[in-house]
């Protein structure tokens, strides 16, 4: 399938080809949600910290791959994702970032090649994307993809495993489907473990800790009809909330829905 | 099933338990191979390297999941593996390690206490018997257990990912079976990315580089049936020939066999 769209500048670009998507990216023309551009290939959630941080998050996403399945660390300083695609450039390549200095939200920018030091790490973490693509061509209707609302996320009572300062309680995802798709879903998603994988609960929200299922912490609320059941995943959110909380002088990511998109095929993101 | 074995200072110690292996190994009394103790749970390889030779390692694992899938990483200078177990202390829960200095082997203890700095980080990564066992489970007879044998290794021409001084080819083993087990074998190894999952070749020797599978570069060799087909597995030995290539000033692995009996089930591996 052939995606293509035409913007102000942009004639004829094929947003299905992930390099074309990050060349738009890069150029300015495109700063929004990448939902739905180039399908097929792994978008990611990113992570930028000091060296001095690096390897401590290394860990908690190693002890943590649910919420934190790594697909692609740098070198030290380098800001090409060698192993992601062809010339990705975590400087230029994602729309907009989110610049925390001291865990305080300081700047949201287009671009970070000013911040981008020589001791820097980018970490990049698998996201739902994927999954729910596959949920969806597997035939299970997600109804937050058809109100075109943000999926339902909330803070839980299931521990991380801490490295050094980071930990701190999972925050997950919420999708209401029925049993019958509850299972299937568990089926699809453990081939995706760069993508969250397989649940992490169904059922009860107050055994996680979640006081009020129709009042997420972030997102949405959603609507649990009769014959559903709340599936809960593990969120990319969680090593998010817990690198702001640990406070460090500097750390970058991607405002949300504004991911990397990545010349890898999401079928083929654990494949080496 | 409980396994119990008889020897000279050990009175009905229980073998399937992985914590009174392990008690069996601190105290001196079982410095030979692990494979079949503790069976159903995860054994790894070990690598511990000088804090920073560290992060590259941790680069090149996550890059190259499959020669090296890690499944426990310490804190600096923790001997203390508390993610992959009750009290599992690296330095004495080894029957025998290897001690590389500046690439060349130069020791092989029972005990590692007298080496252990503040500065190490300790790796294990996830190993074969894991898959192997369930291999077997699924009727899939292989070769080397029925024969006592040590399983082929191969040097190969698949260049590895690399990170920082660590790369070069993958060492692959290589499992004769029917065409049908081929098949079911890739089925059952897909289940256990922890244990190097599913094969990276079927067939052809000559197009991974191996000039002659009758000749293997480590182990022993393997009859192949007329109706069989070899089968090759990414391997252990990958992480430590390029740790060993890469010269640290010091470098301590298991040694072949006696691996690290964790507390992890092997199926349950992956489920964080």
């Amino acid at each position: 399938m052939t995606v293509q769209m035409r913007t102000d500048n942009v004639d004829q670009i094929n947003l299905a080809d992930p390099a074309a998507v990050r060349q738009l990216i890069r150029n300015g023309q495109h700063p929004g949600h990448t939902a739905g551009l180039a399908p097929g290939y792994l978008q990611g959630n990113l992570v930028v910290l000091p060296g001095d941080w690096a390897m401590d998050f290394f860990r908690y996403c190693q002890r943590n791959p649910k919420p934190c399945p790594l697909v692609g660390v740098s070198d030290k300083g380098d800001p090409i994702l060698h192993t992601l695609g062809q010339d990705v450039d975590i400087r230029t390549d994602i729309g907009s970032y989110n610049v925390f200095r001291d865990g305080e939200l300081s700047a949201q920018v287009s671009d970070i090649r000013d911040l981008w030091t020589d001791d820097m790490v980018a970490f990049v973490v698998g996201c739902s994307f994927t999954f729910e693509a596959a949920l969806v061509d597997g035939g299970i209707p997600l109804q937050h993809w058809e109100k075109n609302l943000t999926v339902s996320m909330f803070y839980t009572n299931i521990e991380t495993t801490p490295a050094g300062k980071f930990g701190g309680g999972m925050v997950v995802s919420m999708r209401p489907m029925s049993h019958a798709h509850a299972i299937r879903a568990c089926e699809i998603t453990a081939r995706f473990p760069n993508g969250h994988g397989t649940p992490v609960h169904i059922g009860d929200p107050a055994e996680i800790g979640i006081a009020d299922i129709n009042k997420p912490d972030l997102g949405d609320p959603q609507v649990i009809g009769d014959d559903q059941v709340p599936v809960f995943w593990a969120c990319g959110v969680t090593p998010q909330r817990t690198v702001v909380q640990a406070r460090p002088s500097i750390c970058i990511t991607h405002t949300p829905g504004s991911m990397l998109v990545t010349d890898i095929p999401s079928h083929g993101a654990n494949d080496r």
